[in-house]
């Protein structure tokens, strides 16, 4: 990727964070406030999770949709983009445990500085403390959506466990894999903000369903990336996937256009995970080889495609062309 | 304990579980129905849990308060008895991966079965769904009890774990640890039955206490046990809070009481976690010969006292007198 050269999209996100910057600073503040505890490593692992950032991308959805459909009257945005990052940072704390990550964003995982074992504790902290959020602001309509997005994001995360190191994982799986572990919270995440703002029923649905298509869109160009990217660049570890064995679109591409001596390959670095230094680069051949990571890419598209037209019943504004040019991001990420 | 001799309270036990079969036998049906998914390990790992049984002391004391306040309207303290034991449910498969427990109940933990990763995640599932069944209920008192009882469960363990293999642990420190991980649960449970006959304010915080205070005792007697139980009658592996160096009342006690040596034997077997073979035994000694073991009994007394003056205020009848019972059998464990 060329220094300097802004990504296709990369405006629209600024003028995205522009848009909401007020609203996402009160978000980091409620973030630090509900985080505290007597029980000082909380605090301190939150400040750590803080610290390390990332994109906020998930309050981000709920703040600007609400702000697109005019809501204006109150501080509820702030209050439900702050428990839907609070699902999220419990969810990635329970999933480097599980993924045995040692590396978050480029910098060590929480779980690699303060042991897995207050990794599960403090991310079953903060899911709790995200439903006290919840029940403040009172309303059992946001309660049902994030419960049962916390219910799809925990059983895809399950899902992903049994189809770990299993080639014979199908395209639908891991479709649904994906639906759990990253759209089902986007799609919560854009639903609430129709939800401030008092949207009726089709709109709250055509939030979801641009927060659902742009979730798959990002996970399955995180998935391209695993096996492409410059890693300083992204700040993750490229290969932790092959590493681990997950079975993501690339592979099932690759191995769908490969021959025998192929699947072999295949089989043996990801199920039953014997894997030399030189494995990683053979699989990103075969991957580039049969076009796998360009038609992820492709399908990546077709999802934000998805995203743009679920926009398209709503008035023309900032917010909205900032939501629309935000799918452009999250794809350009691949390239 | 000599075979075949009825515990104190035992028959109080029994008649409660008589008094409620029916609600129970509700209850077990809705936790196969409610942990149903199609990813199937989240079925199989409910199954192995639901199969191992358990006292199901949680359920028991929302169905009875319920009850003992007279209603008898419809099925939401059966409902909201199942939201409580998923709940507890969730927390015990994240306590025995921080533990790393090999048994549980006697048998095979799940995590020693299905696996640390999977124990995490179906427990994310778990807690999720029970806050699913709580907004299907619909009552936002019900989900600020639940929330605020899990928020207080989470920072009781991250304390335990903090505090854990440190000799310097206060006795308000442990009390607060029990007090999450235990006594909030029994709290919560015991006033969800005052939520849903419609009590007074009063009538519910008399309830929280009884469950608060039984809870407390409940955990002093179960800390004493793994001093001092017969590990075929307990179903418990005995020395386990010993050998992960926990930091139980009956050392607390011994440790205030002994000299520099044997503070220098807690120091190495509890902090520096450096144990032989002959240790246990030696601890077990220690505590005896203090008397920490009958003065851990002593102050659970203390807190089943509060939790029957707790009750003092209800009316006479079969489920009070059980209720109060029920704190003997408590108690009376630890013989």
């Amino acid at each position: 990727m060329p220094d300097g050269a802004p990504l296709p999209g990369e405006d629209a996100l600024t003028t995205l964070i522009g848009l909401v910057a007020d609203d996402m600073e009160a978000v980091n503040r409620l973030i630090v406030q509900r985080m505290d505890s007597q029980v000082v490593l909380i605090p301190q692992l939150a400040a750590h999770i803080v610290a390390a950032g990332g994109k906020r991308m998930r309050p981000l959805l709920t703040l600007a949709t609400a702000r697109m459909c005019g809501y204006r009257a109150g501080q509820r945005h702030v209050w439900l983009a702050t428990c839907v990052e609070f699902i999220h940072t419990a969810t990635l704390l329970h999933d480097d445990v599980v993924d045995e990550s040692e590396l978050r964003r480029g910098q060590a995982s929480a779980n690699a500085l303060f042991g897995n074992k207050a990794s599960v504790l403090v991310g079953d902290f903060l899911f709790a403390r995200a439903f006290k959020l919840m029940v403040e602001d009172g309303s059992l309509e946001v309660l049902d959506i994030l419960s049962g997005a916390s219910a799809t994001i925990a059983e895809g995360e399950v899902l992903q466990l049994m189809t770990q190191n299993d080639i014979a994982t199908t395209e639908a799986q891991y479709l649904e894999v994906i639906n759990g572990k990253t759209a089902a919270l986007f799609a919560a995440a854009a639903r609430l903000g129709g939800v401030v703002a008092e949207c009726d029923a089709a709109a709250k649905d055509a939030l979801e369903a641009y927060g659902r298509n742009i979730g798959v869109a990002f996970q399955l160009i995180d998935d391209a990336l695993d096996y492409a990217a410059d890693q300083a660049v992204l700040g993750k570890t490229v290969g932790d996937d092959f590493r681990e064995g997950k079975i993501t679109l690339p592979v099932l591409l690759a191995m769908a256009r490969g021959d025998a001596a192929e699947r072999d390959f295949w089989k043996r670095t990801l199920e039953d995970r014997e894997q030399t230094d030189d494995d990683l680069a053979h699989a990103q051949a075969l991957i580039a080889r049969h076009g796998a990571l360009r038609d992820t890419v492709e399908r990546a598209r077709d999802y934000g495609q998805a995203a743009r037209e679920a926009l398209s019943g709503f008035a023309d504004g900032p917010e909205k062309r900032a939501l629309d040019g935000l799918i452009d991001f999250c794809i350009a990420r691949a390239r």
